[in-house]
């Protein structure tokens, strides 16, 4: 009785909750906007209903945008008014119990369509939720206070962090997480104050410590100079930066409809996903002289982030972290502060993801959007014409779209802009603080054995690791359909005296037939790498296509079969060129806790599919070997790196060629001065 | 008589251009800054006296600032006031008759103090006036008129440019120049609208064409859609950038004294040579902890760049340029746009170089100075400690001085951007036209040999070359005496069991000893390279010093023999270092006209001399191998390439940890908009 009334009040609760989500619904999101509060909510209510609270221990570990077939997506696209129905559905995966569940969920009609357990190796993104629970179990567990205690420290100011595990070849894996803890006094600069020595390790089902061992008694650095927050700093300050004032008086130029935004030539629609973080899909670009849009990118977003450190030592060797499989790339997004992380003239954008329980989490100023003015577009000063003086300059307008991804002690300083000219430009910008190591030693000199890092500041090692960022980019030159082509520059050698010269250079042009042949490691040799698309020509008869401009290139330094580079195999190459697969999204698999490299990039290109002429996606990878200095500590000015994706013979000239630059205007007289 | 009485005036003029010379020298100039229009005129004056024009030919191909010795320089900069009495004295190269007179002239006790000729092989750069002389040969050369008009082209619409010749073997070499004509008609995008087929070459000395051939007769490629000046074009216009306004209400943070800038915490030196273009000198960095300035960068500036071409056919094989030596960077450098070229905050400096008779010419706005703002300094967003919501952004203001150098159809953009956190960036861009062949095809399909290049447009193949930059960085990391350490990156395994992991990597720093084993080909292995003070040490016992972050890396594809890659053999490696010697600025030698490889970076480095512990110059090549596409034609959108010079343990810390965001101005309410 009591448990039929249940069910009928949850009913009712689902109706009354189903006609809000479907008036929801009836503004028509695009097909792949990011899930809403109410889907997300939507989401919950039908999971908990088959698996409800009070049988099972349900833990929501991804809620995103089951997004559709591409070719579906493309239908839709295509047809103006977007009358062509399209499913709406999301993909979940959540713990019941210990066993791990990918639910399939039609939105529209409220149901679960599929719920299939996972058995293979690997677990899914750890919840933040389970993360704070870890953190706190020291705090509460005897021989840790008894360690604090020991090294004369205070229990109430540590704080805790949590870290995945990796996987070392064991045959058996728990889910599990690594905790290590750090003093909290008066600075917040929690990640240079390392309470090292202690290894505890959490059972994440049972949430509580499995192992714990107190084995060395290194000094916490001192918190001089480590504080960055201004408000807790004594004057002076400096160098000081002198005040400044921007206006659009026309506004921005990018118009918006719902995640979709129209800017200058660009069209293209900006999503979020609680793994990937920004998406940008179906980019494409006005063609002044064709009088028509063109395709330039599906999908574009960073798969995946592998950060392995290079202690081997028992207290840091499992540090090999996946940022976005282990951690969730979106889930780390932080709110960007206005003025600050974004320009004045910035509009922001808000985000939602799922909680442990499946509650939708509110995410304020997840993502900005904003002009940028200053460079220069292109220009030419002819000097060779007698008595004619002639410059010409034009003035770029670019769109950046930002977010910050913060995972523990780093900021990853996502963009994404683009230009007029057909030019994408992805940039990366490291900041926050580096994982810091404590030791004893306070000088260079005192170091006779390898600490694996610079001693960045007395008592602090900061240990050497890599930054690999993966980007899946699914490209559409000008429609589906493309090849890879890789230009090869030689040298010819003169011999037969028919020139003056003795060598020169020319290419040597081959579409790229295999997964295999298109796995790049760059800087051997020079190359232009360029997605054609090999159905289409400019009226000179070259392919029209995009290439990439690559940032200097890192290839990692770890052994091949070496664990965590069997699981971030992804960046044995730089360049990686597949067939579109609907399933292929994380370049580390799809379980990357502890996963064991069975579903990785590296794995599915052993297929070695044929790429000639088929729907394509590139994933390059953007590496920095971080050999620590003291100006990161105790927190780091940006490094930035980049790389563009550039229209060659995409377009049949320079598309800017009737561009001008925008008009400034000047500052207007202010009613508190003299007028005139 | 009459020429007693000239010998009469001409002293009087003298004396009356001294005192007014010396007037100006009261201004007390700063050791670097460049020859003043008094200054140029004082050595014409000088030159003319011992050369005078009634018995010689004389023609000024350099005349520049004879920089004292560093050494006294760096004693003058350190005495405040500047009471150290420094000499000051210009070097001329000039042409008497046909002998090449090196003259360094005192220019306060107005003598010359020294006047050899050079015998040796290569030329001096050219002067813009015999280049607009040899121009216009053709115009009244009646075998040219015939060509041009069995053409069917209007030899009123052609208008010629100036190349430099290069040198393949030959034993004796005369001064000269090619000369080859385009088509002005409606576009003055003269350069994509050649006539090909036509050899001709100029005898400088005898001022003549002293060979002509007339060899084919490819279409002049049509002017459609080439034009690219705007109030030449037909709307519509697009895509449109929206207006924007900018407003620093403190005034620009930089205060300038003569040449000398001050700006947050850097200070330097803006000089300008007509060879080198702008050159940055004596940069230093207030250290807040220290409390005092500490020295960077002595002198740093683009020494040459090398362009070769990659067509060896007969009309083409000697196009392998070297716009430093053989054009003069500085006297190619343009006169920048307000708003344009340079945003509205910018403030621009004039300059002056000598003409071919040594008169002083006018170069208004020859370069600019502005700050930048929008960037992240540093960030951090900290979610890790309950109940504490920490986030810290650093908004950065940057400095960049920026230049525009056109050598004929490329516009080379070069930017010094000073950060407050201690960077330096180094940023090339490209921009301008490329450098067409006319040929007959008008569809790639009907191209069966190699064209040596893209049909860019129809009749129109864009040549491949590269564009080699040489910078010399005359680093002073914190003092003089420095050393260059390569830290290699190397994978350490393991084998003993002692980790869960297979391997690592860890660094091994060595300090570079030669010349030769300073020679860097990047990209085969990682490293960082940091030029290091090893006299100084932070607090933890770390050299302080300066790393290189290299833009991607590109390597020469001539074979090292080839008469083009022996001139230009200095980019045989992409970073050098040598010890300071006086002497070694131009890295392509002196004489670069027709030079033979003689007076090279290669060469000099061959004496394979000691630089540990010694007063260092780094020399970094920045390389880019062009594969023109349409997107270059009718003119190329920038193409930006950087690196950057990154203070490593330098400082003791973030030396922005205590700077401040600019405050941000909110647009004041117009007086003609309703006030409250």
């Amino acid at each position: 009785m009591a448990s039929s009334l249940r069910l009928a009040l949850l009913s009712l609760f689902i109706l009354f909750f189903s006609f809000h989500s479907v008036s929801g619904l009836l503004t028509l999101p695009h097909p792949l906007d990011p899930l809403s509060k109410e889907e997300i909510t939507l989401v919950q209510t039908l999971v908990l209903k088959k698996y409800p609270n009070s049988t099972h221990t349900l833990s929501f570990h991804y809620v995103g945008l089951d997004d559709p077939d591409k070719a579906t997506v493309l239908k839709w696209e295509s047809t103006k008014p977007h009358t062509v129905n399209i499913s709406r559905r999301a993909f979940v995966i959540a713990l019941v119990d210990t066993a791990i569940h990918e639910l399939s969920i039609d939105l529209k009609l409220h149901s679960i369509l599929s719920d299939n357990v996972h058995t293979g190796n690997g677990f899914p993104t750890l919840t933040i939720d389970e993360q704070t629970d870890a953190i706190e179990l020291p705090l509460k567990y005897s021989p840790f206070i008894e360690s604090v205690q020991k090294r004369g420290l205070n229990i109430s100011n540590v704080v805790c962090s949590a870290f995945t595990i990796g996987w070392y070849g064991q045959e058996k894996s728990k889910r599990g997480l690594r905790v290590e803890c750090f003093m909290k006094e008066e600075s917040v600069n929690i990640y240079v104050r390392p309470i090292n020595g202690i290894l505890i390790l959490v059972d994440l089902d049972q949430m509580k410590i499995v192992f714990y061992r107190d084995v060395s008694k290194e000094p916490v650095p001192s918190e001089d100079n480590i504080e960055y927050r201004a408000s807790h700093m004594e004057p002076p300050f400096g160098p000081k930066q002198y005040s400044y004032g921007t206006f659009q008086p026309e506004g921005p130029g990018f118009k918006l409809d719902g995640h979709s935004i129209s800017w200058a030539n660009w069209k293209f629609h900006i999503g979020y996903d609680e793994r990937a973080g920004v998406t940008i899909s179906l980019a494409s670009i006005y063609d002044l002289d064709m009088h028509k849009s063109r395709k330039v990118l599906y999908r574009g977003y960073i798969s995946e982030l592998f950060v392995p450190y290079q202690d081997p030592t028992e207290e840091w060797y499992y540090k090999t972290f996946f940022d976005a499989g282990e951690f969730g790339f979106g889930q780390s997004m932080v709110s960007l502060e206005p003025l600050r992380d974004c320009p004045p003239n910035a509009q922001f954008f808000d985000a939602y993801y799922a909680g442990r329980d499946g509650t939708p989490q509110y995410l304020a100023n997840a993502f900005c959007v904003f002009e940028q003015y200053g460079n220069i577009m292109w220009r030419h000063t002819e000097s060779g014409i007698p008595n004619e003086e002639i410059r010409e300059v034009r003035t770029e307008v670019s769109l950046i779209v930002r977010s910050v991804v913060t995972v523990g002690n780093y900021d990853n300083i996502i963009d994404w802009e683009f230009k007029p000219s057909g030019s994408i430009k992805l940039g990366i910008a490291l900041s926050g603080m580096l994982e810091i190591k404590a030791v004893e030693y306070e000088h260079k000199d005192e170091i006779k054995e390898d600490q694996h890092g610079t001693l960045v500041s007395a008592n602090s090692i900061g240990v050497y690791h890599d930054h690999y960022y993966i980007y899946h980019l699914d490209l559409d030159i000008d429609g589906e359909e493309n090849s890879f082509v890789k230009t090869d520059m030689k040298t010819v050698k003169v011999t037969d005296g028919s020139s003056k010269r003795k060598s020169y250079w020319t290419i040597d042009s081959n579409t790229v037939k295999t997964e295999s042949d298109a796995r790049i490691r760059l800087g051997t040799s020079p190359s232009e790498l360029v997605v054609v698309n090999p159905n289409k020509k400019t009226n000179a008869g070259n392919d029209v296509g995009y290439r990439l401009i690559p940032s200097p290139a890192a290839h990692p330094l770890l052994v091949e079969d070496d664990y965590p580079q069997v699981r971030g195999a992804f960046t044995n190459y730089n360049v990686w060129v597949t067939p579109y697969n609907r399933t292929e999204k994380w370049a580390g698999g799809l379980y990357v806790d502890q996963s064991r490299g069975e579903d990785t990039l590296a794995v599915w290109t052993k297929k070695n599919r044929d790429i000639v002429n088929k729907d394509l996606v590139l994933w390059y990878v953007v590496g920095i070997h971080h050999v620590p200095c003291q100006e990161d500590f105790p927190v780091m000015p940006l490094l930035s790196i980049g790389l563009e994706l550039r229209p060659t013979n995409f377009f049949e000239r320079n598309p800017v060629l009737r561009t001008l630059s925008p008009k400034h205007v000047k500052w207007p007289t202010t009613c508190s001065s003299k007028q005139n």
